[in-house]
């Protein structure tokens, strides 16, 4: 018995799953370019071998441990921790024990085919994980975890990974990517320049995070032309640790263009702490401008990720911080929002922004006519929620017939639990194959041409939109 | 010839087909569980046969009428009663034929299904309705309701109905659930608690509602606090008729945590009449947040309907009243409406809030996210227009990715049109069904967790949400 | 080999396949009917040849090269005119080249199957388009340009049009429509009435145009009478020359139905440019309603298309003026801003009132169920980026359950690509056919009744919609 079916994500009509599998056949084993997620470069810098079961697969994953809490289990029980620094469940078998005796839960969602997939090809389980299989199951994969070959840099190699983006603040010293680079191992693993700690006005210690940037960088930082030759400086140090990327993850996808005198004027009473919720939000819409511009002359491609609400739970987030599976998704505007940025630079054929969103009516109504238009402009891959074989499915139909594949990026896993990584890269890459079968079975793609598409959604798209 | 297909909803790919049939071999002839509708209660008290065809089928049933009147039959040509008390059609049996002509209006839709299925399988009929077979339909359908198989009980009782909720306004005497508790017949109808009438500062007659409140209850339900022991009193006393929930059908989602003293205050604005709009809606949105700490002291469960334009036709309204098929969804928002509740309140395991909407932009945006994060929270099934065939597929399409089948509630019929209540149910149990086969054929749900599954989405998961 | 697949766009499970099949059979050779598009009467008036493959099919289809554009290719390396006269690409054979050698861009995309549909149907090409055909395709199709087989009028009978309206300015003389109609030619070509060069006070030069408008009608236009008095003229103009509808492109879809006097006052200030944005936008929606009230007199069918934001790149804008592929679509609503108007006329049975969107959100959400209830309402079919099999499908699937099919209008092409109306007219024949033999093959359609759908879908409705 297996945990996953050969033939998953492909269509059921017998004709239509041949020419998917066909396809999917010729893509399958080409190597994995992940451009955005989350895994932390210790595990590459160190190749320390992973704690325990909890702590790979549960204790680090809000995608899983918030499903087990929306049917009561506290999150204390799943070890996660306190701000306050209380106690929490340290046992790590019991914590796998209760995730265990919830996996009926995910029936049915891409998380039990990530950790179905984890399970059976990284671990090589072939039972069911259940109350009565917890401690097999337990036993079977920390044995495991103490061998050479589960080791990060190990399984980096085995899960066949050409380049892997990690993202770090604008203020990390990137020692993690430091010692990647001394140790001498071949991983390609780069960051990614994340500067919303040093860009929003309303991030916590916004002013003393000027200061260190300053400090960092030998820039004025405080002044307005300072701070942006600090900005600029850190995109070339990013540069040297391998970063073809900036990410921004705002509320909304509002940008703006304003005077240079005005931004300035911003810009000092940001620090002084005294902006307004209003300016604070035009502030961070002008810094998406200024981003461009500056990758207009470095190549950073910008990425935005807007149209989550964060910590949406003010009690979870006072107990156990940020990223506790409490972030929702918000109705999100794109068409008004994006035009300040858009008439400054989205002409330009040499800029890349590539735009992501949580609110999926976005995709035919809003991005893939901006993203048919305008030449700066590429749509990323579903996100977060939407990464499985639904919402692949809805982003092509959606997206497609406007903007064609090759206003398309190719797939993210943006994700921090390493193992799924293979996973959800074959999800994508059996969903897409799913859909061009489709295509071809009726009429609206050339077969001869499905073979160079899927080839180009699995790996040519990301590395052009990425200039990997 | 048969007016319904046995494999109705089922996939058409014969594989897919196979695995769905068998699915709903196998929960088809569970019990129905009908925790929220609108059926009469005094039906059951009174067990009086069903008027005639037309008032069985089209006079009360604005799901039905709506289509008719679309097309340019006036509402008086169709039975549908005036507010000025002047003349309509009373023939029922033209009222018949003018449907019957126009049964064409319906193909395609949910409702030629629900009404085909009652056609044949409540009064036995296999031939297709139009201008021709108009009056032999009446005739046939006239006698048997002259029956005493087709008395409500009766029908009850051969629709296998295990639980069947009506719905009540707070002031209600619940006389009619109280002459069938008497009457010792054996078929469970509960009760709801609504209290809309005493809860929204706008609704008719607030303030001389209030007084009934307080008169019935003998508390002082014009202070605050006899306000809210009021409320408890009447929840205890649709519990004695057997409620297990209540249900708020309010425009919008918002909800609103105030300090008691600002509730109290903006309480007496509302019996003095003085709300503004605004004011008025917090005090509506702060309700449900009392409504939800009473439920976890007395166990109701909390329904929440929002998002419809109530009325939209003015010269309708006018003319008719309530409920003539021009009550039209709205965009609602439910990630920030809800978190003043989901604040207080959301993450409490052993409250059950139940939200339904009719904006299917919110299924995977907010809705999903929201209940696989929130222990309080279930998705209520789709509602209305959306309670069909496409309807559920989009909403499990939509949902189960991100909060799986476990933070969802099961069926509501919700409907006030007795006959289609098998119908229903057998439109949902279908389409689960067949989407399930889906899964297991595409590799995302264990074909040996499927039966299980099929067996909690009809039965076990509104047991379950409703406490019954 | 052939460029289109004589199965495109049917099912591809073979029972469902068949039965689509079938049921297109049944209509695949009735006429076109084309209520509303762009085409240039002019074609038809002269009937000279067209100039060459750039300039039929990639210069002025914004639909085509702004495809190009998104990846970079500048638009003056297609022919696109400067608003400054400037120097753009001449040569239509490097412009043909230009596009051929983009040609996989639009993989996946309803524009190739227009575009291969017209290849190889109108001119008999069997070979794909790309680098290495382009100078092969030039010459053949230039070719054939040249021939009298390939005039307007001989493509309009050979492309089997029993209908066509084109769209003209309330202020336009129709010599066009006239010159075909004094040429003795029998094809059916009909003028639409748009005025919103003389209902928008934003519009350009908003005063002159009702100037023109006086001096054209005669009517003292610049009262509120006397412009009421010029429309009416106007529209009787537009009927001489066959108009059947009018057509309104705002960008909301809000409507007023103000009392006479404010509404003369609006005018007014519209006339001394002194209009607030929102006044501007009160009188245009108010218009809408005057034009209604209008159509009961006249019989003229009222389109409201709505939702874009036109325009949206300002240096695109400033550099090629309207229509270069930068117009976006919008979140739209229409519950609230159709009511005045309902509340006015909505209940009219002798009213058309025929609704676009290019927000897919609202077809079950809002337009569906206004459709289902307002006799004077229509839904319009999927426009601009929706005209697809994707789109089709959603809005069947979206609106069908809840307004039926009655409530539909039809198919509109909308385009200015006269070889892409064949082409258009059959994706939609095939994609209704697939969505009726889904319904068929699920029980929910009788296999009796689905021709007749089919030929309602493909001819009646349209029809019947526009009074044709």
């Amino acid at each position: 018995m297996a945990l996953t079916d050969p033939d998953r994500l492909f269509p059921a009509e017998p004709a239509l799953r041949g020419l998917a599998r066909e396809l999917y056949e010729g893509i399958a084993d080409l190597p994995i370019i992940s451009p955005h997620g989350h895994c932390d470069p210790r595990w590459f810098a160190e190749n320390a071998r992973f704690p325990n079961p909890a702590e790979l697969f549960v204790v680090p994953d809000h995608y899983v441990f918030r499903m087990l809490v929306s049917q009561g289990v506290p999150l204390t029980d799943l070890g996660v921790p306190r701000v306050d620094g209380g106690a929490t469940e340290s046992d790590p078998r019991l914590i796998w024990r209760r995730f265990a005796e919830n996996f009926h839960l995910f029936r049915g969602t891409p998380s039990s085919m990530w950790l179905n997939h984890s399970f059976e090809h990284v671990f090589g389980i072939d039972i069911p994980l259940n109350a009565d299989t917890a401690d097999t199951y337990y036993d079977h994969i920390d044995g495991k975890l103490a061998e050479e070959a589960f080791r990060p840099r190990a399984l980096f190699e085995r899960f066949n990974i050409e380049a892997l983006a990690t993202t770090e603040g604008a203020l990390d010293d990137l020692s993690a990517h430091r010692a990647i680079r001394d140790s001498g191992w071949g991983g390609r693993v780069i960051t990614t320049y994340r500067p919303d700690s040093v860009v929003d006005p309303e991030f916590e210690g916004f002013a003393e995070n000027i200061e260190k940037l300053a400090e960092i960088t030998g820039e004025p930082a405080t002044t307005w032309e300072g701070y942006l030759a600090a900005h600029r400086k850190r995109r070339a140090y990013f540069k040297e640790f391998g970063a073809t990327a900036s990410d921004h993850g705002h509320a909304t996808a509002r940008t703006e263009d304003l005077p240079q005198e005005v931004a300035a004027e911003l810009f000092q009473k940001a620090l002084a702490g005294t902006c307004t919720g209003e300016e604070a939000d035009a502030f961070r819409g002008h810094m998406l401008t200024e981003m461009a511009r500056m990758s207009l002359d470095d190549g950073l491609t910008l990425q935005i990720h807007a149209g989550s609400w964060r910590n949406h739970s003010a009690p979870v987030f006072a107990a156990h911080g940020r990223d506790k599976g409490f972030d929702i998704p918000m109705r999100t505007d794109y068409v008004g929002a994006l035009k300040p940025l858009l008439d400054a630079v989205g002409m330009e054929p040499d800029l890349t922004v590539i735009l992501f969103t949580l609110d999926e009516t976005v995709y035919g109504r809003e991005l893939a006519p901006l993203a048919g238009a305008y030449p700066a402009l590429r749509l990323g891959p579903p996100w977060w929620f939407f990464d499985s074989a639904e919402g692949i499915r809805r982003f092509r139909e959606a997206t497609t017939e406007t903007c064609g594949f090759y206003n398309t990026a190719g797939f993210n896993d943006d994700t921090r639990a390493f193992c799924s990584i293979p996973a959800r890269h074959d999800v994508a890459r059996r969903s897409d194959c799913a859909y061009l079968a489709t295509l071809v079975a009726t009429g609206r793609l050339a077969e001869a041409d499905a073979p160079e598409v899927a080839h180009d959604l699995t790996y040519g798209l990301a590395k052009a939109a990425y200039n990997l």
